[in-house]
């Protein structure tokens, strides 16, 4: 059986994503990171989604970068902001993140032999984050063969981002067909200590626009 | 002042990348990595450079890849080989080392607003590591301007490699001129208790094959 990484962040996408792997057939080896996060009901959610979807295996690697800060998701002194149409990147951008998920997960696959990396990327329905475009989703596997021993010596790794191209309502879609629970996934910013969702910032308005629009009743535990 | 990010390992080859970067004009962020290698005298001996070259600033950031294993330097249950002349890539290379190292080098250049990353990577007296090699450092140049806000918005981010194509003598030679104390510096990959080192690793090899190049009197510590 092939073996995946598969970065897991609690979220609906990487839920997604890791029973796609799982119906292709990989032995799914789910990654989650602390990075400095508001709330830790991503973690707590990963490590259901990973059970209940079957993963092989979970690891948690704290990453400490969140004392770079720069970031309304890593730094409490900055305000999420509510969900507003726009095309500029908002300052829930989280410096590098996703180089720095790939960067680990990357060295996590080489170590235990895998050379399929699996991302919820998408570049939709999404807060136009540079690091979730196509180019930086190429980029990244380019740099993946060069960087590593399996890469030079003839392996070769491929970034899966199956969601890449596709609207929030058909991620979820997909997503049903395979068994997802959504009840169990975290998309909001800004939880409050009871779990519960804000219903206000991008991440919220992008999820209740995907269930709307997929006419699925949303199962999100707002406040 | 412009600011850079220096890739500080406590070795030979950061430190006298860090005299180069503060000969050049910049204000020098130094940032180190606990990875789980074998001794923390590397840290010790990074933390004496910053200060003694005049360092803005020296992070250190704890990865926690140190988990995944699969290097001597990371597994103390892999022996570190004895230097022997070969081409191939030995064990202590560390699964997507310089990535994980670079991808937080860019998130904390990009927090700082640092556009120029420096990193001692050299591809001539080296134990063959894929991610010391000039395609690896272009094509990690090319993400970090896909992979970021300050690059989509027009900033431009460089990968400093300055050692790249010298031999372990000739950058010795530079670090001299400007100033750098190299008694202070620790290659060795598996220092006893003492700090003091093996003479008989690969790093041990190069390090002393390049003082006597140099033709400049040995300053380390030996067991």
């Amino acid at each position: 059986m092939k073996k995946a990484v598969i970065l897991l962040s609690g979220g609906l996408d990487s839920a997604t994503c890791l029973a796609i792997a799982k119906a292709q057939g990989f032995a799914c080896h789910a990654l989650s990171f602390i990075y400095g996060q508001r709330h830790d009901y991503e973690l707590v959610a990963a490590k259901r989604i990973a059970q209940e979807l079957g993963a092989s295996e979970h690891r948690i690697v704290n990453l400490d970068s969140g004392q770079f800060g720069a970031s309304a998701l890593t730094d409490t002194s900055i305000d999420v902001p509510d969900y507003a149409e726009s095309t500029s990147i908002p300052v829930t951008y989280v410096p590098a993140r996703n180089t720095i998920f790939l960067a680990n997960g990357l060295g996590f696959a080489e170590a235990i032999g895998a050379y399929d990396i699996f991302i919820g990327a998408n570049a939709i329905d999404y807060s136009h984050y540079p690091d979730c475009r196509p180019a930086f989703i190429d980029a990244f596997q380019t740099l993946a063969n060069l960087a590593t021993k399996a890469g030079v010596e003839g392996k070769h790794f491929t970034i899966q981002a199956p969601l890449l191209h596709l609207t929030k309502a058909h991620i979820i879609q997909t997503g049903m067909g395979l068994g997802v629970d959504y009840s169990v996934t975290v998309s909001c910013y800004q939880l409050n200590d009871k779990g519960e969702a804000c219903g206000r910032c991008d991440s919220c308005a992008f999820r209740a626009k995907g269930f709307a629009e997929a006419k699925i009743a949303d199962p999100t535990h707002y406040q």
